[in-house]
């Protein structure tokens, strides 16, 4: 696909790039093409939005430095982390400076006596959840591509997971941040305290603001002690709705499962052809299903939490329940959740939604998915972290012609979004509004609350340089 | 003592009273001395700075009318409520519109499918607890005013408590805010979700803005299953320090226990003497005391916790644990710590410092106390929620002289904070900054961050009339 598609290009004229080479060190600064391709895209459909230039900076300092050549010129900056992100929040509409954050990616203090881990923002996920593991410590948000997305986008969409149900989302896991603000002054948003009510909550504002507020250049994060034990189900029922209908009644039995993921049949089906080496066996009429995980330190406890839990999906007319006997059959059913996003985009050009409601709405959020779908033509498969009330909704084009994709599928969202809102849900519970989101946000405030927004936005941008055509409509 | 203290009043002329008292039903507004000065007063010191009147809204239209009418005038209005806080945070310094928020106390919806609870501001914390446990149900955050303090004010600062250290601070069971703006406006501040990731994070702006950036006039809140079982022990120590260290081992081990709280020794002495029928033994040579709870729905799993941490206490030299062994005995040791600060405060005028620090920092800190304390010339009682590293610092006038008092004191409290801040904490864990804390926000924060806050403030309150000579110096 064509890039820059109408919006503005910011040009960054010659003189101006040789200052800004003198900013960094040789290397950091990238102009081929290949390259700034390369950093103009992330995870959203086929979207691409290069730089005119990217900067690979390697410390606060030189973040800084390009920040605030970038506030003096008025050129766009677009901090880009590990471009897994699913609503374009990476991608610089604008071109200007896409200032890579890939290279600053070490693990700079675990304080084992405070339970704290201070990170840069390039740490892949994984890494630092497998780090701290190995010193006995957890660290449990952890978005479904923790292997290759980092922290810094993490916090920059507030990322969840599936582990967020018991354990909180990234927000809840932040205690302090280093941020250099679109001026380039470097702050500290909080403290390392597990409490805090010293003055206005900058720590939080910054989590989920998509970098549009200023780029995170250091975390200090809370960890918990690494739970000893964990039990893992597949439950299948010939019904999704029966399906649906069984989470918030797991919560009610005084059950809080460490994760409770819901897939529709065709989740699991494709992601079975698209995945190497998992087997599992599904009977013919089962509709979706469930994947349920307990965690904690004393092994007889999670049998008796699975046994509790049996009791609850029998209620709702489940099939026969698979126990993973083993890690590796854990590893074998979290991969095939984990992959389902990558097995059905694999399948056809595809549109993700990342609808959120209070949970005992999800069977309703369901049925209105399928009913739009079936009144505008597109087929969906639908999956995500049910515990939460977390749907994420993937509308298939397949055979749809271009132009009911290009014009009808939009007012088909709308109404999958109004229906959100309506049940007293919103737009998005973590990929972030970004880009491709950004028109649907007069659905989920109204004028005032956006005038405040932007009253926010102003404040720590009144340039508008930083990541500029995002979140905001 | 007098009111005022050199803060310019702002006068509401007789006619604006006149339109003011049309805007809520009879009765409401109240202009008589003696409730004047009820009004003006919470827990924090001796302070007293009454509103010039008084009104105590019914409904959020109400809210908005007479904020919308403070405004129109450029009227100050400080949202006032149950009194209970120790920072003055709702104390009307430049007179005018004292907004009581206690006529609005209803809990209007208990969510029992989706755990959640929709609440008025004015409803008691222990109500809403006694209220959502009859249900099952379990809202976690309870301040030591549980009794007196309500959900508005808990909200406004952030409050926390001792069950923090487990389940998070208020922040953490905020779903979503319906919110009178400094204008009049009505919004709501997010969605009734646990995942968001949808624009700025407004309802953690709200939450320990300390009423300074709008009205909290409806919370949607998250409850958890209630925990079956818990059990508590008193720990004595010999040496404080030795206690406070024990604090940190016991996370080390793997267990989060659902409280773990300080004594010194004077505090729990204090007590005994001040709190009706509860007698416990304690040892001549004993310092320090630490109170530990776990909870959990399984006794088996929660004495064996017990035994991991008692394991611990030895390790630090504790004296002979007292278990509690009814419900009764539990209630009456939790009586103890919960009106440590009553009985202290009982006995002297006082100043009560709020600080954190991460947990295992806490050792330090009351060392620094003690010395500071020496120094000046100043005898300390210390205890707190020791799990989150706060130190609730009780500074006892005694026999100290006046001027030692007015003068010096805040130097020794300066020089508190300064340690507090120097090793990764802040200034206030859970009372917020308010009146009494403000001149010391210079040491916790820089020019540029104090700048970020106070162009936030202005975008929600340009004319300053909401709470104002509160939070930021």
């Amino acid at each position: 696909m064509a890039a820059h598609h109408g919006y503005e290009q910011v040009p960054v004229p010659p003189a101006l790039l040789e200052e800004l080479q003198r900013l960094v060190p040789p290397g950091t600064v990238l102009l081929d093409e290949e390259k700034r391709m390369r950093y103009g895209q992330d995870e959203t459909e086929d979207l691409r939005f290069p730089p005119q230039v990217v900067v690979r900076p390697g410390t606060t300092a030189e973040v800084a430095a390009v920040v605030r050549f970038c506030s003096r010129h008025a050129i766009p900056v677009t901090p880009i982390g590990a471009r897994t992100g699913l609503s374009g929040g990476a991608l610089c509409v604008h071109g200007g400076v896409g200032l890579a954050l890939d290279r600053m990616n070490a693990i700079v203090d675990i304080d084992e006596r405070n339970l704290q881990v201070t990170v840069e923002p390039g740490v892949i996920t994984q890494v630092l959840q497998e780090t701290v593991a190995a010193k006995g410590f957890y660290y449990p948000p952890d978005p479904g591509s923790r292997g290759s997305c980092t922290i810094g986008g993490n916090l920059a969409e507030n990322a969840g997971g599936p582990r967020a149900v018991k354990y909180g989302v990234t927000r809840d896991f932040v205690l302090n941040l280093q941020v250099v603000l679109p001026n380039g002054e470097v702050i500290w948003t909080g403290a390392n305290t597990l409490k805090n009510a010293t003055g206005y909550d900058l720590t939080r504002l910054i989590v989920g603001s998509e970098g549009t507020l200023g780029i995170i250049t250091k975390a200090v994060l809370r960890l918990v002690p690494l739970p000893k034990e964990t039990r893992l189900m597949l439950v299948p029922f010939r019904d999704a709705q029966k399906a649906c209908e069984a989470v918030a009644a797991v919560f009610r039995a005084g059950i809080t499962p460490s994760a409770l993921e819901f897939m529709e049949r065709d989740a699991i089906d494709w992601t079975l052809r698209f995945v190497e080496g998992v087997t599992v066996a599904i009977a013919p009429d089962t509709a979706a299903h469930l994947l349920i995980e307990v965690d904690g330190n004393h092994g007889d406890v999670l049998m008796r939490d699975c046994e509790t839990i049996l009791g609850v999906m029998e209620r709702f007319d489940c099939q026969e329940v698979l126990f993973a006997e083993s890690s590796a059959e854990k590893d074998a059913l979290w991969m095939l959740r984990r992959r389902v996003g990558e097995a059905v985009k694999s399948n056809s050009v595809y549109k993700e939604e990342d609808t959120v409601v209070p949970r005992f709405a999800l069977p309703d959020l369901l049925a209105k998915v399928k009913e739009v779908g079936a009144r505008y033509g597109f087929k969906s498969v639908c999956y995500g972290h049910a515990g939460d009330g977390k749907l994420h909704v993937n509308i298939i084009k397949g055979d749809l012609p271009d132009n009911v994709w290009m014009e009808e599928l939009p007012k088909a969202i709308r109404e999958i979004f109004e229906f959100t809102v309506s049940m007293g849900g919103t737009l998005s519970g973590e990929h972030g509004i970004g880009l491709v989101q950004r028109p649907y946000m007069d659905i989920a405030f109204n004028k005032m609350q956006l005038e405040v927004m932007r009253g926010i936005k102003r404040v720590f941008d009144p340039q508008g340089i930083m990541n500029p055509g995002k979140v905001l409509p």
